[in-house]
Parts: structure tokens; sequence; C-alpha cells
């Protein structure tokens, strides 16, 4: 039911293009994935959704354990049906959530012991526990459970909780019962080349269906998070997808995919779209600015989105007003923003043009991207 | 450019199909039109508004005039143009505003001055400025500013209030200079049925191409409301649309329709559907409750908006977790359940059977959806 061929390697960059297939449809590869958090991409209907490209989406395995919980998800059916995403579908197996959103978070060998930020109830996260629920959401691909960490941290604390990783992930891949979903390894290490290659090669023994890398986009300069990449993907099987987790801005993700890189996962369409910023080609646009107020223009003329139909003015007035189209439609374009940038990522790695693109990108983008966007949700 | 064609009375009830045309197209009635207050009807885009099944929206002149301002809209090619509506429009003309939203609101026979309820700035409107934005505005149909009272008021406040508006009709036929917009003029009188047949007999001798009846659902009975609208309708000239403004609950309308009405607008679809009121042929549903918390169908199987190809178990869900899709998708749904609602009705009407439509409706509604429901925005 998996399977994953990779179509074409840029030559000059290493970038790669390929597909996914999943028993929900096929993920075209670069991908960027939306994040559904709680079951639904913020803002955005199914069908908004699709039209903008997407084919694969994220679930948030804390969230939708928390509320409405795995159970009843199951009993609607499993993520599919209670969403009514018919493709593709990822979750994440909680690890992030417990370091970055719960409370009292206390983490033994054995599992992970939080509180929820909801409810404050008791949670137990334990790398069986997050197999099985996310068996229960019944998605196409599950994450194993990690223990991640803030970083700068102390390189001893890195290695345990890598180490850790690598057990838990082992744990995972025994406790899997579901042949309708692929697991996908973590690979942690902080920003320490060694660690990091250890922890690929500890993984690839373990021959999963594919492999992320976990613990970056957590506070390190995005020259750091480029350098790990530039010596962790040599260290990763070719033949398996590669899935950065949580990035990015969309520099991070052309500099990822130059870097070998197949699959991406971000809130920052969403979350700037809600306060007004658009990402376009040109930079980013703050929506709210004044010199906007009688600009009959569209945000991008080529773009094919419903926010592009109508002008700056008018998705202005929108955040000037507290409508909440506003943000709707401002969701909308930045995530077709970000498949019309794999998109045309993929074309540039078929026509072995990557290094141009990429250059391209880094002339535009560098500079303006950093002072404007937020990063988390 | 403006015409109304009345293409069948019910034989039992005088209630009325017809069709009113326009410069950006036709309006069937019984109809009813979603309220785009600040230019964009709440939480739904252009194609999802389309998609409900309404031909024609309301804008709020008071609140637009307020922001972005008329003179923004105008330079941005009126209100079709500024919000991708290419339907027919309806403006109103401030005056339920100022009664009901503006603070310190002084009305003279010459204007009314008021401070806006965003800044505090002193704005003024008189009938001739009434004219004049919805001009710029481009609206194909204008209303002209009236004096709206709260009910119940003393006889003698009633009587000056509608002769203050017989008198600015008049002043707003006079000042009108566009000739695609038509001017609808609004009978006032209170509960008073002398003061009712007075006030339409003054405005139906100035033959305006359309007429409505205001200062109701301002904290009456609906009993009351009724009985206005039986003494009020005759009196109205027959040839043209009648419009009953800012009604009402589903209810509220088969009775209004029964009496002869044929355009209506209402914030309840929307305003309910932000608060997980859903309406239904059944009766109102409230989402928050804990009984669908597991339950898999749609809230009606034969809708086919995209709340219903969801379960009310996952719309429940998004309302629980705070997400924006539950009053997207609901707001969408009481849309659609308003137009189908006066499909049904214009369906009923042709085949003479208004009657029992309107018997069925009463047996299931009369007592359910009046502790339920949110009138007001």
């Amino acid at each position: 039911m998996f399977d994953f061929k990779l179509h074409h390697v840029d030559a000059a960059t290493g970038a790669r293009a390929g597909v996914l297939s999943t028993p929900h449809g096929p993920l075209e590869t670069p991908a960027f994935m939306p994040v559904g958090t709680q079951g639904t991409v913020k803002g955005v209907t199914i069908d908004q959704l699709r039209a903008t490209g997407a084919q694969m989406i994220l679930g948030n395995t804390y969230h939708l354990a928390l509320r409405p919980s795995a159970d009843v998800v199951e009993s609607l059916g499993g993520l599919h049906a209670f969403t009514g995403w018919t493709g593709p579908i990822l979750t994440d197996s909680g690890g992030f959530q417990i370091f970055s959103l719960a409370a009292n978070a206390k983490i033994t060998e054995e599992k992970a012991v939080f509180r929820s930020h909801i409810d404050g109830q008791l949670f137990e996260l334990s790398p069986e526990k997050a197999v099985r629920i996310q068996e229960q959401l019944g998605s196409d691909v599950a994450m194993v459970l990690d223990h991640v960490l803030a970083l700068p941290a102390a390189a001893e604390q890195v290695q345990d909780a890598m180490q850790r990783s690598v057990r838990w992930a082992a744990r995972c891949q025994a406790a899997a019962r579901r042949t309708d979903q692929a697991q996908f390894a973590i690979i942690q290490g902080g920003l320490d080349e060694r660690q990091r290659i250890w922890c690929a090669e500890q993984l690839a023994a373990l021959d999963f269906p594919g492999y992320a890398i976990g613990g970056l986009s957590v506070g390190e300069a995005p020259a750091d998070m480029y350098r790990v990449l530039g010596f962790t993907t040599p260290a990763m099987p070719r033949e398996k997808p590669r899935y950065l987790m949580g990035v990015g801005r969309p520099i991070d993700i052309v500099e990822a995919i130059a870097r070998g890189v197949d699959m991406f996962d971000c809130v920052m369409p969403t979350r700037n779209g809600r306060n007004a910023l658009a990402f376009t080609d040109a930079g980013p646009v703050r929506l709210r600015n004044a010199k906007h107020e009688r600009d009959d223009r569209p945000l991008e003329p080529d773009c094919p989105c419903p926010a592009c139909r109508h002008s700056l003015a008018y998705l202005r007035h929108l955040f000037m007003a507290g409508e909440m189209t506003g943000p709707i439609l401002l969701s909308i374009h930045n995530l077709t923003f970000y498949q019309r940038l794999v998109a045309a990522a993929q074309a540039a790695i078929r026509e072995n043009k990557y290094g141009s693109f990429l250059a391209e990108r880094r002339a535009r983008w560098n500079t303006e991207c950093d002072k404007d966007v937020v990063a988390e949700e």
C-alpha cells in the first residue's frame, strides 16, 4: 500500500522529486502538508483546502487525543471520515506538543506523563500508546514518539533524549498492528553532527518506510538548521521519504529541498494569514498597512486563490473591520502560495534547474522574510 | 432596468411569487437576502455565499460609510467590484443603525447627527446624504432614510417619526440621480393601524419602485408584528415589491409571506450559526449539546451545504475546540436553510398550496423557535 518512488534528483543540488503512494492517494514531493491540528485546518473548509492544491494534511495526536479523544474519532470511522478529508493524512506522535504545550511534563524511560493544556487533566503517553492512538485515528502515516528538547541544551541531555528517541522508535515499531498505516521514525540529536548521524544510522537499521528530521525549528538560527540538514540527509536512506517536521518559512523550505528533504508541514501559512500577513513571490505583504487602502490590485495576479480575486484594499478592509473573512481568505492564499511553491520546486527539479530556482529565491526572500513572519502557532 | 413581475398569488392566503429584475440580475421572490454589513457576509466567502442559493445581498450604509468610507468604495468601483458580489445588492439607509448603534444620536427635521460606534467621530446623515452615499456605493436598490423608534413609544412620538419619514422619503426621491439604482420607500407607524395605512398611502402616492415595512422586529411580540403586517400590506401597491426589513425567524418569514411580503433580510442565520445554533426543518439544533458527541448523522440529510457533509459529532467538536470552521460551516448551513425555505415557499405558492405549507411549519416551529434563537447582531 505504501511506496516511495524517487523520480528525479537535481544534478547540481541533490534536490529530489518523487511520489509517496498511500492508501488514500499519492503525494507528489517535495510536498507541503497543511496543519489540521484539531481535525480542521483553521478557518478553511475541506473544499477550500483541496482547491489550494494540498494533497496530504497533518493531524495532531496530542490535541485529538485530548479532544474529542481517540475513542470518539475511532467510533466515527477514523480521522478521514471524521474530518471529511479523503486524501492522505499524517499524524504526529504528540512528542513535540508534550515539549511545547503540556504542563508539568515528566519524561521517564517508560513514558511521558503531563497535564493537558485544556483542563489540567493528567495524561500519559508511552511509545505503545502513541501507536495505539494513531491506529485509532487511522492516519496513513504515523510518527513514532520522540523525546523533544529545547535548544540550546547540554550535550549529555541532547544525547540522552536522542538515544531514548531511538529506543522509543523501536518500541513503536514493535507495537504497530495496522498494515494500512506507515510508520516514520524521527531523527534527533540537536545541532551535533555525530549525534545526528549516529541516530540516522540506528534508525536506518530498523528499516522504517520513512524518516523525519525532528528537533529543528525550536529556536535555533536558520543557518544552524541548514547546517544540520547538510550533514543529516546524507546519512538517511536514499530510497525513503524524508520529512522535515514543523518547517517553515518559504526560504527554509527551498533551502531544505536543496538538501534533499521531501516533505514539510508548518502552521506558518495559516498562522500568518490570520494575522494579516500574506506570502507572495515578491516577499511578505502586511495587509493592515495604510498604503493598501485604495489599492485595487490583487496580492498576486497569477494566483488562482479566492483571495486574489479581491483587491488589496478589500482584503485590508476585512482586517480593519475585524471580519472573519480576512483571516479565512488570507489563510487560503498562504496555503495556495506554499502549494504553488512546492509545485514550482518539483518542476525546477525535473528540469535540473533547482540551483537557479534556489538562487532566485535566496536573492528575493532572505532578508525580507525574517523580520515579519511568525513561526509558531 | 428595474421591473417587478408578480407571477402567481396563492389563492387561499394571498402569498405572492414573482421576480424583481435588477441591473445585476433577477431576484425570485419570496426572497431572503443575507446581510453583508461591512462588505462581507460574516465568515462566508463569495463562492460559498453563491452556493447557498442567495441571489441578492444587503450592505449597511452606516457601517460602510464609517469604514472604509463611501469614497473608498466608490474609488474601487462601487460595492459590486469592492466585494466581488456580482448579483444584485440592496443597501439600507443607515436609519436603523443610527437608532440601534450610534451614540448620542440627535435627530432634527434636517438630519441625524450622531457619534460613530467605532471611534466616536461625529457623523451627519441627511436624506440627501443617505442617497449620495448609496449612489457612491452603487447598490441596485437603495433605501430612503427613515426615522426609527424603539417600541413601545408614545403615540405622538410614533406619529412624529412616521411623518418625518414620509417627508424624508420625498427628499430622498428628489435627491436621487442614478438611473441604475431603484429607491424603496419605508413605511413606518409603529403598531398603529391608522398611522401605518396613512403612511403607506402617502408613500404610494410618490410612486416608488418598491416599498419596505420598517420599524418592526424592534422588541414587539411576534403576534403584534403579524397583526401590523395584516393591515399594512393591503394598503401597499400590489404591483410593487414588498420588503419586510430585518425579519426574521423562519416562522416569521413564512407568516409574513402569507401576508403578502416578498423580500426579507436578517442576521439570524449567520448570528446563530456563529453561536452554534443550527436551523433545520425539524426546529433548531444546539451543536454544543453533549448528546451530539458521537452522532454520525448530518444536520439535515437532504441539505446540499458543506456542513451537512459532516456529522453532528464533527460540527460539535469544532465548536468545543473553538475552531473557526464551526461558525463558518454553521453560518453556511443556516443561510442554505433560509434559501431552501424561501424556495420551498415559492414552489408552494405556485402550486396554490401555501396554506398547508404554512400550517405545517406553524405546527413544527411555533414553540420551538422562540426560546433558542437570537434575533439581533
